[in-house]
């Protein structure tokens, strides 16, 4: 796949927690790369190669990554994408796609308290709403002194190595600010790069002011005012956006107008856009076209045969609602005996962040609710749900291309890209059983049977109904999802970005507000 | 205590769940009555009294209150309030006070679901923002059915009652409708009486949009659409008004008026109103007055001597957050050594719902939280925290007198009485210690030290604040906040929305929207 450069008449520096790759050692003690998880990443990985001269600006999420770090000592590393990542030496001419790495080295004490206090689980909870308020947070010193010496610490340290970058493009370029990790680094390169054009991209779902409560004043404070040095702060949907914006009035006291989505401060105006992210399809085709997936296939066929195979595939995280999606897949059985030993539920699991206890506990309710079922109903022939933890995308795609109903109840998720990677490859015309919680379905809920998160009877009907559905109807709704995922691809996300910061290059202040986010 | 009437030019017609007496059978058999507990019964008990020919319509609460409605099939209960409740015989003249009552007969396989499944803990549980999203709620077959067998049933035997009272008033009068039990009457009564004056007062925190997607799309909808039956919808702060006005707009889709308040709904524009409720001084003072409370104060006087007291009062309901208040005092007697035996955390509690199993819990982990302080800190002549479960006006009223420090930091709030109480009986200069996430704070913030109510470092600072503050900026905050209580007091809250509507009677729809609300 070889596309024109992405249209950015400045020089671009891009900013996430997890980068393109990420290093480790091989048995022999050489330094192996490999390619950086996760769909932001993934995305954003496919879109920077064709990204002339962007810089890519991120934490080393591992051991080796400091390493690699420290050895670079401020200085870019030059890697090549195709057909594995590698780090390229002085001189060495790759074929394929190039990217220019920039490793900010953020010490042990100051990393584990940035991300595995605040970041996560702090800001991921509060923004996907998933405290006991009655018990948790209980805010004390350490929380506090997180902040200060993680949060705070790792922002400033970011920054640093933006500005340096920005600098060294001149003073203007444009900055691409990625998540949750790094809420208070455009207002840190506002203050020492004011000809920057910076937008900060919020993945997770934004929830309104009284979310944000849970926070102490003055970190909420904080945090949205560090968000604010952005010319653009962009989300998935535009009820986030508008979440933000009232979140800007309410909390931090700014004037606002919701009919333009801006936000008034210190002189400026602040654009609050929403550009939904999406898949790199020729690279998902890619793997659903190997042998891993088609072996994998014949296996699925072979388990499934006659009968109707329902998916999910998640990481194992307390937002993604996994045990109410049993839950109702075992009341839908009771009272569908018709459909014992005809359909299987596959759920593909990803173990995540098993080191903080609400995680390790719901994996512990994960695999409880799933053998409830399987008591319940399972016969010597028939196991009805189908439990397996492993990270294979040949698997993956296999089974999105075989499954009949592809679920995901999530109780809130900024975009959620399994459903739209599942509406491309699917070889059956599968129903997309969405949540209305999750980004995606501003997009496809108009061609999916809509889950209630919270409703389990709901969730019990909505998936019969998907079951159920008639084959012409099914196909429609898959071809018109397909149809949106197609047209709306991950290169148009980034593309109608850089289209608004040009815009606002150019006229400023005065920049119309229609722009070409939703 | 003599009043003029209050003025309202219509007959009212008041609904609570909750009325201002209760019957019991006391051990000879014989019918007895006792006042109706509860701040919301309490205020209006002593308002109504004062409102010429007011019908109050309720539901009894007890087994011998449900008898009592269905011998009375219909017909109005003459109550005396003074000095004790009594049903009045015909034709008997009684001194003081009188009161109305039209008690609705809702049968038990009604009422459990009404009030045990739906009201509590749903409504309360989403409005307090109180569930564990990944875990609760959890929708099921029977909540469906508790929703439309238990609360649109007792919604309609009471509107029905309501329509009644109205429609023997000859079609207009003011009809106030009261909190969360009662979502749907609204709608309902102007539906057959449209020419009803009809305000609904929410007396818990309204929450933003995202906390109504906890309940199923068409639920919201109806309690929604239910309450915009209503001519002013009121709550007791902006805040409040202003989340119910987002609501409309996001979850129904209305047009709303932000800077007026207003929802235009079918053809009619609702008023979003802000009175904030107060207590009846002058009751409050007659209990504090007595020999009961002289005979605590000088217990509590002999068991804290020369040191400070800290007071809470409170149900034992997870949105009061006392676990995490004996947790903020653990912390600041760990910082604060020189505190050692010198102060006493006096914590009256009530007992709540102990039917409910989140409430079940919760009372354990109260009990733990303080036997926690008891065992790091205690010694043979000092128990950090005293602990006692009672409801005993006498004690309470001693305990605000003596108090240095009153604790309130309540996850959420519609109002907080407590607070307006210790203000005005303190005869000790007491520090209010509130939490920024009550009603209450809106009003008394800017005279107590604010706590943060997830932040048990910042808690613990404030207390420590509270108790070592210099005497004359102690006198000061509490005489202020003092005079704020006396100038707004439970009648000034209820003349304020009778003079609204009685506004809104003589001018319609073109109604100034000024209003002698917040």
């Amino acid at each position: 796949m070889h596309l024109p450069p992405l249209a950015s008449a400045l020089p671009v520096v891009l900013l996430s927690h997890r980068g393109p790759v990420t290093f480790t050692r091989d048995d022999d003690g050489d330094r192996t790369a490999g390619r950086g998880a996760g769909g932001l990443v993934t995305a954003l990985t496919g879109l920077a190669g064709h990204l002339d001269h962007a810089v890519w600006v991120c934490v080393g999420a591992s051991g080796e990554d400091a390493a690699v770090a420290r050895e670079a000592a401020g200085s870019l590393v030059h890697l090549a994408l195709d057909p594995e990542p590698r780090v390229l030496a002085h001189g060495d001419v790759p074929e394929g796609r190039t990217l220019l790495l920039r490793l900010v080295e953020v010490p042990p004490e100051v990393h584990d308290p940035f991300y595995g206090v605040i970041s996560n689980p702090l800001l991921w909870f509060v923004q996907h709403r998933l405290h006991d308020l009655a018990r948790t947070p209980s805010l004390g010193r350490e929380d506090h002194r997180a902040f200060e010496q993680g949060y705070v610490v790792a922002n400033q340290l970011a920054a640093d190595a933006v500005v340096e970058q920005v600098e060294k493009a001149g003073g203007r370029a444009v900055v691409l600010l990625h998540d949750y990790h790094f809420y208070l680094v455009a207002d840190l390169v506002r203050q020492r790069c004011p000809d920057a054009l910076i937008s900060h991209f919020v993945h997770i779902p934004w929830p309104g002011p009284d979310a944000w409560h849970v926070l102490p004043p003055d970190l909420r404070q904080r945090l949205l005012t560090g968000l604010l040095g952005a010319d653009v702060v962009a989300f998935h949907t535009r009820a986030d956006a508008r979440a933000f914006v009232l979140c800007a009035q309410e909390l931090l006291g700014l004037p606002v107008d919701l009919a333009s989505m801006t936000v008034q401060t210190a002189g400026r105006r602040v654009r609050v856009r929403a550009y939904p992210i999406s898949i790199d399809v020729p690279a998902l085709e890619a793997v659903a076209h190997s042998d891993a997936s088609d072996e994998h296939l014949v296996d699925l066929d072979h388990q499934v045969g006659e009968g109707s195979l329902v998916l999910r595939v998640d990481r194992t995280d307390p937002s993604k609602n996994i045990v109410r999606g049993f839950q109702a897949f075992d009341l839908m059985l009771s009272e569908h005996p018709e459909l014992h030993g005809r359909v299987v539920f596959l759920a593909l699991l990803q173990p995540s962040r098993q080191d903080v206890p609400e995680y390790a506990s719901y994996l512990t309710e994960i695999g409880a609710s799933a053998t409830a079922v399987n008591a319940h109903h399972g016969t010597g022939a028939w196991q009805p749900v189908d439990l397996r933890f492993a990270h294979d995308m040949g698997l993956a795609t296999a089974a999105y291309r075989r499954c009949d109903v592809l679920v995901v109840n999530a109780v809130a998720d900024g975009m959620n890209l399994v459903a739209k990677e599942a509406v491309v490859l699917s070889e059956r015309d599968m129903v997309l059983a969405l949540s209305e919680a999750t980004g995606a379905h501003d997009e496809l809920g108009r061609f999916a049977v809509t889950l209630h998160p919270f409703d389990v009877a709901q969730q019990a009907d909505a998936l019969y109904e998907a079951l159920t559905m008639p084959a012409q109807l099914r196909r429609d709704r898959r071809e018109h999802a397909a149809w949106v995922v197609h047209r709306n691809d991950a290169r148009r996300w980034l593309s109608a970005q850089l289209e608004d910061l040009a815009e606002l290059a150019v006229t400023g202040d005065e920049a119309s507000d229609a722009g070409h986010g939703e």
